[in-house]
């Protein structure tokens, strides 16, 4: 079957979109790529007719439609068992999906406070108390994984999680919102991935502002 | 190993818990199941001592702990693969986890107004444009997901799709949310699941009224 397209917004904003782009991109994934900006209050009408969520991202694959970032990475995981999507020992999956939908369905305070933002310039917002919990919980997180694994990456070498978790790292620095050690050196692998450099090198080039998501 | 352990609350209200005890009640699993309830401001310190999450649901199982629904529903799936809890089929298994997915990322608005209470009375209670559009969607992919499969169940027979959406099938019904027949009879399907009326029991005997639930 053809290569599949992934389907995503601006690449300044788009944190779903974010995950899934540099998982695949980050495993070596061949895949076309079609970038459909945010630019329609209630929805770009190029992605509603593609989508049935109206949303991105979205991976076809011939005919099938598959939504919703993690549900991505599973698919191309099972496409391609050799990419290192997901770990190979059963435990160590377990934990990965429990942290990724943890990711998935969590953080509402981080992420409605801070949004993803690739070019914004570092610096402090005020915060509320959700927020700091939010933060907390993700550096536990990261520690734990980074301690088990040895790292650099969150279960060793590069995986889906780490795609999951790639728009926090954008946040976390942008906002100035953590100072641990590990934290941060676990920011500076993920911003040193050609993956995430060849996203923000495009991100930075975008034209278009969402003043809503400028904070 | 020994059989799993599933750390639950509130039958009456946990929506979390509700799905993966479902699944794996459903699919004929062993498993003990712990319930602590919802009993104090800030949250159970049973719970707590267990969950690196400090909520329910959590499978432990030997020395391995996951939480997060969805993901004790694929770690399941992964231990006993003929118990149906996601579909054989590469193409329908990555159907069910976009949906999937999009239930345990999405419908805030009708998660947040419309709490799970298995033994409310039916009757509505006003609604805001955005729980309308929560059950318009999660209409359309019931009804695309039956007409594709046959029914009686989302994939045909029971699975682990059906249990993540559970607690809606309570909130539909409770609040009286829905009345197209293909929607009211998957649900009647589901409530007269053996597991559903399990769990029902349970949680019409349970003693706890926790009154923000009680809308």
């Amino acid at each position: 079957m053809d290569r599949p397209t992934l389907y995503i917004a601006n690449k300044n904003y788009s944190s779903w979109s974010f995950r899934p782009w540099m998982a695949l991109t980050g495993a070596g994934v061949d895949f076309e790529e079609v970038l459909i900006p945010f630019d329609y209050p209630g929805g770009n009408p190029d992605i509603k007719a593609i989508s049935p969520t109206g949303r991105v991202p979205l991976l076809q694959h011939g005919a099938l439609k598959i939504w919703e970032s993690l549900a991505i990475i599973e698919y191309v995981a099972e496409l391609y068992p050799d990419a290192g999507l997901l770990p190979r020992d059963r435990a160590e999956r377990a934990l990965a999906r429990s942290v990724s939908m943890e990711m998935l369905s969590s953080f509402r305070a981080l992420r409605s406070a801070c949004p993803m933002n690739i070019r914004r310039p570092k610096g402090r917002i005020a915060l509320s108390d959700g927020v700091d919990a939010d933060i907390n919980r993700i550096e536990t997180i990261w520690r734990d994984l980074l301690q088990q694994s040895g790292g650099p990456f969150l279960f060793g070498a590069f995986s889906g999680v780490d795609a999951m978790f790639a728009p926090v790292v954008n946040r976390f620095d942008i906002y100035d919102l953590v100072s641990q050690n590990d934290t941060l050196a676990y920011m500076e692998t993920m911003k040193a991935h050609p993956a995430w450099r060849k996203w923000e090198e495009a991100a930075r080039a975008e034209p278009w502002i969402v003043p809503e998501d400028e904070v």
